[in-house]
């Protein structure tokens, strides 16, 4: 049985989502990565010195960590997806798939790790505190860019990210969409394909049960 | 017949040794990222409005740029490898691909977007060019924690990044084994066993053609 560690509303979210997805049992571990409470832990970096979620165990080999620990959400998305061909959250064609890819990389690579880094983690990018404020601007600055280039990606009569169907790039979108709430975007204002994007996501069951287990609300006041 | 756009020695550098490997006729399309001269032209932009290399076309589909250009150097690896099996670049067991996809995501997340972004592209990161020196002097810390936890992977006595075999990642590797050397860190003193695996990557054929069509040299007064 896998064990899944991630923190509420994070990246971890997506695998989690494929997870329930899935529908075989699976144990959830509740690793807090905001504020950094169990992620900073020796014991969390003996599973992964990288000190992140999302963490899949077990998965065969080992990267850097606990052995069968796999770890960067893209990986254990994209194995899980693999391992569970009867899903269809994946596409078997590869020029689908690697549209799947681009995604997620461009998501996980300039969106998540560089402009949400810059929002909640500036400590990443200069080391003295008074230089934070410049980082945090212009983070916001790259977010907005970002998410009106999604926006007008999905604007274009597509149901889901990968036009042919629901795939692994759905789930982290709705992170993603998520954390523009988080930051006080006017999502359903301005993003309105994200917008119905993620209400068909919201009425997933799968999605339902991991929005309640991590204690997070999307479109609260809107659904 | 693929055209790869590429700038000498960037992040494209990867998927030019994956096309040469595979041995079938391509095109290489000399565009230069470094100054921005090629990739910030409206042309470009029409190409790949996030204006990086590498693309390769065509591949079917679209995500944002011209129709069927494929965007995000790990789609690319990863399609390329994936559309030739005989290569034996990407492992069929789904535990193995995940590793390699696992050091993909992690390589261009966080040592490539992250701290490079900050040597090379502080403007990301900052709007004011006083902030800049800050923004570059945490990427140096940052690429040097990363380098050393790379190389303590491959001291493990393992031949390549993915323990089975040469794959897609090691091309990457390779990459960022040149920019080690960029920026000058003492990459044959410091990082013995990344140095030993970019050795027997610049012994092949295919690696041998890319670093001469790109300028590129390597290890140039160790070899």
């Amino acid at each position: 049985m896998y064990t899944l560690y991630y923190s509420p509303g994070a990246c971890s979210m997506a695998p989690h989502i494929v997870l329930e997805e899935i529908g075989k049992p699976f144990h959830a571990e509740h690793t807090s990565a905001f504020g950094g409470k169990v992620t900073n832990t020796d014991a969390f970096a003996r599973i992964n010195p990288k000190r992140r979620v999302p963490v899949l165990h077990p998965v065969e080999g080992r990267m850097g960590g606990a052995p069968d620990a796999l770890t960067e959400a893209n990986a254990i998305l994209l194995y899980l997806a693999r391992t569970n061909p009867e899903l269809n959250m994946l596409p078997q064609d590869p020029a689908r798939e690697a549209r799947c890819i681009e995604w997620l990389n461009w998501l996980s690579s300039a969106v998540h790790a560089i402009s949400y880094g810059q929002l909640w983690r500036p400590q990443r990018y200069v080391g003295d505190e008074r230089d934070f404020p410049a980082v945090v601007a212009k983070g916001h600055i790259n977010v907005r860019e970002q998410y009106a280039y999604i926006e007008d990606l999905l604007a274009d009569g597509r149901r889901w990210a990968e036009p042919g169907g629901y795939s692994i790039v759905d789930p982290f979108l709705l992170v993603l969409y998520h954390w523009g709430e988080r930051i006080e975007l006017a999502m359903t204002r301005d993003y309105p394909a994200w917008t119905d994007l993620s209400r068909r996501l919201l009425d997933r069951p799968a999605v339902q049960r991991v929005l309640a287990r991590e204690g997070i609300s999307i479109l609260a006041s809107n659904a």
